[in-house]
């Protein structure tokens, strides 16, 4: 590990084409150059910030909705939306087109809370008129759940569709927003979300640590007791944000300061549509360069969303993804493995601080990869 | 917030004589200047590491205990143990003297855990007859949890005295090491400790966003199946760790850095020993300081620890509490706020990247401070 006394001693870190943690700023990881008490004025001034710019992120009002921080990983804070904010007897319908919505499921199972999915190949996206379907043919239903981009294969569901039926059947809308809340421009209040998920590590460009939890308050404020669970407590974790600016319990102070300078940074870039934009050219040089070397992308181009790519094996018995994986990574670059539960792939992420000039470089080294590995495309 | 671009034009951050976070080195906060992926190789080194050096920490060896890293807060590691390691129909008995007691009584209750406590007063440590007379009476308990260092007082329990009658009785023990562990020389397997839970930003002196758990390899090889919670699933996370090295959801990447550095930095101040000798030394410093004030610490002299120490407010009506931290905190010096139920106290923690010659620091502007107040101790 870096025994470095400064950054510019330190070693140059390989970019990381991945789905998290991701590439930071500089100006991020030395934020955390800090000591700072979990009750000091200073801290909670930033956690204060930090809430108040989520929610407008997602382009709703704090009188409407508000931000809770979860520590933990973004499953955590998933997790922590089934244990506290679905009622003793209640259900959830969860939409699933791949691991993640399957997690969901299994979290759901865990925590004996009553289950139903509905299910979808990995290059479908939810149908909102099944979803619609499903529960009206069950009323016992009363929260559903849905990805907006599954990382699994990076494909986008239809966030605003799926909302409007939920919304029409007078449930909870739950969604897991983790890899692409930030960079995909999302109204909350449009899409009828009553609680959106994601983590620091993603599309705000922060270090891992801690997830938040964007709810709308009348939702949220029908919870309290509702907690399978103390620390995932989100009502308690709510009311003691509020009540004193403070975590209940320690929390990631490090990780919550380069969260902050994250903010500031996502700001300075032109807010979600400037990101949006950066991590587009990232995803159209990368498909273009894919596309000339020969490999076939997994989803049908209109399907793709421009946060993670997910590319077929190529063929040739020469490949082999884990030589391919080491060769990329000795060369500076970390790609991703596939999750599919069809098809053999691997799975290429466009977010964080990488700019079109990296995924240039990137796809150089896999031109270079093939070549030495003797793959034909 | 800091917008430094380097450590010499960053603020000189307040000592913080807390409980956690606390102040690390320089090189502690340094090692965190990196983007590492969660599958590279050498972070996975550098998990490996932390979790065999732990052991090591606990005085046992690996063929007999594991550790087991986990997300969030040390709460959360708590309430892991709790939720992933108490089988169905299990029950749990929990030694209380202090509110971090008070709080796994609380966990147990709301994961519907049969619980049952039995309670000393504050200033009164666990008393292990006590124990073993209430597992004679009710056979229906399994599992018995004890704090070592209650941070509500800083009093220290007889660790091995209470795992001698919970091991002569058969039970699963369960210890809550948080603010101690790394400072207070502990043999686990002497002590009969089946899973002691502490966190990254105690005494091993990292920063926050995770806890660990130290775990006895028979004992929880018996747990799998039994997790009421996917994100809490020691079991599950133990299998994920072994298997390929990785954490099951994102790992708090750049606070594992930071800790796997504070660790070889625990090593070269001399260990649990070295770094132990060094806080009660502050500890000493601190006593003699403030008893020379006339402050009153809450505990017995026998009783303290030297993690933390309680004093009583100053019967002096000029004493404000408020006014007194917010005062020391200009001056650059963060104590803590009481927990106790019974008496108005306050805290000081000796623990952290501080030297006497800090405690010194601090003595001096107390000193300044009741002076300015006008306060008689």
């Amino acid at each position: 590990m870096s025994q470095a006394n400064d950054s510019a001693s330190r070693p140059a870190d390989k970019l990381l084409f991945t789905p998290g943690p991701i590439t930071t700023s500089d100006t991020v990881k030395q934020a955390m150059l800090r000591d700072v008490g979990s009750r000091d004025i200073e801290f909670i001034e930033a956690v204060r910030d930090i809430r108040r710019r989520l929610v407008a992120v997602g382009q709703v009002s704090e009188d409407e909705y508000t931000t809770i921080l979860q520590q933990g990983s973004g499953s955590c804070g998933l997790e922590s939306v089934l244990a506290s904010t679905i009622p003793p007897g209640g259900k959830i319908l969860v939409a699933v087109n791949g691991a993640y919505g399957k997690r969901v499921v299994t979290m759901a199972e865990m925590l004996k809370i009553d289950v139903a999915a509905i299910e979808f190949a990995e290059d479908v996206p939810v149908c909102p008129d099944s979803v619609a379907r499903t529960l009206a043919a069950d009323p016992a239903i009363t929260h559903v759940c849905a990805t907006h981009c599954e990382t699994t294969t990076g494909i986008m569901n239809p966030l605003a569709a799926i909302g409007d039926v939920v919304a029409a059947a007078g449930k909870v809308f739950f969604v897991d927003a983790m890899s692409c809340f930030g960079a995909v421009e999302t109204n909350l209040a449009e899409c009828h979300v009553d609680y959106l998920v994601s983590s620091a590590n993603k599309c705000i460009e922060g270090v891992p640590g801690f997830s938040f939890i964007i709810a709308k308050i009348d939702t949220l404020k029908q919870t309290s007791g509702w907690s399978r669970s103390l620390t995932m407590d989100l009502h308690a974790q709510y009311t003691g944000l509020e009540a004193n600016g403070q975590f209940r319990f320690t929390p990631p102070t490090s990780s919550l300061l380069a969260f902050h300078q994250a903010l500031l940074e996502l700001e300075a870039e032109g807010g979600v549509a400037g990101r949006g934009a950066r991590y587009k050219e990232n995803f159209d040089v990368l498909m273009a360069g894919m596309t000339e070397m020969g490999f076939r992308a997994y989803l049908k181009p209109e399907l793709m969303g421009y946060i993670i790519t997910t590319f077929h094996y190529p063929t040739d018995p020469n490949f082999d993804f884990e030589k391919f994986y080491s060769r990329l990574s000795e060369l500076g670059f970390v790609i991703y493995p596939g999750k599919l539960t069809q098809a053999a792939c691997f799975r290429i992420g466009n977010i964080g601080r990488i700019s079109p000039d990296d995924v240039r470089a990137l796809l150089g080294a896999i031109r270079d990869t093939i070549s030495e590995m003797d793959i034909t495309v």
